[in-house]
């Protein structure tokens, strides 16, 4: 699986690019989507270094997808979703063409150079249009610490370790890194027995995923078998499934959550490949009191190399620190190598009723959270549902986060021997609620 | 509300129109996207009596949408997002149209005839590219009922009196009656602590629900408030929510239905419009301990008028009984004015928290039921989760649905003094389990 587009020691021609210098070397080469600000229809897009490469552009030119009619349409696609629907082998070659044109030693440099955009002259948008995106609940510590606040005797369901959890999202309100999280209101009670009131949330949560991009889909009634799983993955990115915790409790009861996420669920604008992911791929592992995974769930080639090797984690910016110039301070960190469930085994369970899933679709992995202190990727786990304070550099506390706090999600992989790659950042500012609905100044 | 289109004394020169003769008499005409047997592409059509107006060529020809290019490019459309996005000025405009081609003294009948398509010349397609799908559950019998089976002591949760309870859907697995459904395998266990097994379900349920299709939407942020809700509604069809038991009820918990649900919904063709629906609109009733809705969830004037008295029923063909040419058998029916919510209701609820609702999402208002014996609008409910035995004409018996088995949805409206008209069906037949995941032969 691994390659010479992975070798460490390419370099790129494009500023930024340095091994080691950012998320973007020639290694990573994520796929994503774009309008100019200049004007002009929206066009896919790689990320290199500092800047974009028009793919849109490229293709024309046919500096891509040159041989392969089918890959060059989709690369002048607005969306990411008839790239996605074409398959691994084209990807592959997608991916060597670009690291190609990119390389230090490249002699299309004339002709490439021309198709770049400085990335502070566009805007990113989703990259797919999302046709169902589910999220999952994999990480066994975020479960067993999320539920040992509300059934301190029994946090862990016994389908746990049997299957990965799951449920059906809300992709109409899928937003790209960078816009606002306005504080939704919702239907509570603010203690157990007190009758419920529809008031802004004021238990306003992030949770650090990642998503999932489908590539090939499955029809309806045929799922996919285990052994075929990686070929139907495209890529991940981050993911921030907002949450309104008090909405969440009072609504969730028998058929899970709803209005408590619906609201909002940030991304970045960067898919990473499963390509460039190759090399930090690794065993799955698990406690040797663990219950072996179900049949339609295990290949003993595939769970060799299942788990991938990302490191996590979400910093938090209030106002204050905004203002004070103090950066952000990282609240949770984790390894998603210790996700209880791998994406491949989301992606076949998800698919093993016969449920189809369609290119572009989006799998959110769930928080993914570690075993120790520090390792929460969410303030419901961090504060245990705001009985502890969260203490930040700038003497500020948090439960829960405040009107003007900015979340920022970012991943990263390292191995020795090969290039680091990033996942770039996934942002959003809480604002004030909207004005109470039905008020004429809404 | 009430205008001339739905005038009890209307009648239409097209054969099977005739009123209190089948389900699309000229008070009705639903819309529906089709496609010719004999090929081409597809198009939107209305049901009239036994045949379907070709909506496309009627606007082609300047029969429709004459005086207003955006109608006139919605009714050429292949699906009805578009005019479901136009409004109810339009949709009011169009119906109007309709009915004056359509009616017996019509003098374009020339000219409309030959748009005419036998049904059982065209196959109809699920109406509309539906974005997202949320599935409701708000019949306060059918959520007592099937409580009771799981928490005798506790079977309606607090909050169910307080809002409409939803979830979301798998918008990729809704199907156009006719099709088929395939016993779907997953994870469940047999009995409460033994280990669980991936097999074919065995307890393969329906569930009698209408389906509610979005009209305009709002933007993300922006809750709809409930005096605008009737505006937001384009129509209704009928939608069976097929389910796996077993399945549902290891993996709900925490997040809800997934598998248990999402391998197939099945919608009736004909979307029924509110305006259609008008004259059997009525006070939404409640008993007088029932709390009072919350402020966002009420209007006066629309208290008024937002129970839609509609009679649904499900009825049960087995292989058998099809070879005997028994007909089918109720198994259950109810009103849907009994519903605990509006669907007004739910449509708001869901934006409340500024969730963003696209022309052609679909809500389902969770299964159908009544207080009584024969009002059950699912077989967990009517046969208390495989306990009691339902007894069909046939001489055989069921607990759950058996391979062969046919699932057929109706639903009617009636009023003295107006025409009755009718959803036409949802049908689906059961097909046995496909050959285990990873096998050749799948």
């Amino acid at each position: 699986m691994i390659n010479e587009t992975h070798d460490k020691d390419l370099t790129s021609w494009v500023p930024g690019a340095e091994v080691r210098g950012g998320d973007f070397p020639i290694q990573n080469l994520p796929f994503g989507a774009f309008v100019p600000k200049e004007g002009g229809e929206a066009r896919l897009g790689v990320a290199i270094g500092d800047y974009v490469l028009d793919l849109r552009a490229a293709a024309e030119q046919g500096l891509v997808g040159g041989d392969s009619e089918p890959l060059a349409r989709a690369c002048r696609e607005t969306t990411l979703n008839a790239l996605m629907a074409l398959g691994s082998q084209h990807w592959r070659a997608l991916r060597l063409t670009l690291s190609r044109l990119l390389r230090t030693d490249s002699d299309r440099r004339p002709q490439t150079q021309p198709l770049l955009w400085q990335k502070d002259k566009v805007t990113m948008l989703v990259p797919a249009s999302i046709g169902d995106y589910t999220d999952f609940y994999t990480s066994i510590h975020h479960a067993t610490n999320a539920g040992r606040i509300f059934r301190p005797e029994n946090p862990l369901f016994p389908n746990f370790t049997h299957l990965p959890v799951g449920y059906h999202g809300r992709a109409s309100s899928i937003v790209v890194s960078g816009h606002p999280c306005r504080r939704p209101w919702g239907q509570q009670r603010r203690a157990p027995d007190s009758p419920p009131v529809f008031e802004p949330t004021t238990k306003l949560d992030f949770e650090l995923e990642l998503g999932i991009f489908v590539g090939p889909g499955n029809s309806l009634g045929k799922p996919i078998p285990i052994a075929d799983a990686a070929e139907h993955v495209f890529g991940l990115c981050l993911l921030n499934d907002w949450s309104a915790r008090d909405v969440q409790a009072w609504e969730y009861q028998p058929l899970g959550p709803f209005l408590g996420k619906s609201f909002l669920t940030s991304i970045s604008p960067w898919v990473v490949t499963m390509e460039a992911l190759a090399p930090f791929r690794q065993p799955i592992s698990r406690s040797p009191e663990a219950p072996p995974a179900p049949g339609y769930l295990s290949d003993p080639d595939l769970d060799r190399c299942s788990a991938i090797d990302i490191e996590v984690e979400a910093a938090l910016e209030t106002a204050a620190m905004r203002d004070k110039h103090m950066g952000a301070a990282v609240v949770g960190k984790a390894k998603f190598a210790q996700q209880y469930w791998s994406v491949f085994q989301m992606l076949v369970h998800h698919a093993s009723n016969g449920c189809n899933l369609r290119p572009g679709d989006l799998l959110g992995t769930g928080t993914i959270s570690g075993p120790g202190p520090g390792e929460e990727g969410c303030l419901l786990e961090k504060t245990v549902n705001g009985a502890r304070l969260v203490e930040l550099p700038s003497g500020e506390t948090r439960r829960f986060l405040d009107d003007g706090d900015e979340v920022i999600l970012r991943a990263r992989c390292t191995r020795h021997g090969f290039a680091p790659i990033g996942f770039g950042e996934c942002r959003g500012r809480i604002e004030p609620p909207m004005a109470p609905v039905g008020s004429p100044c809404r």
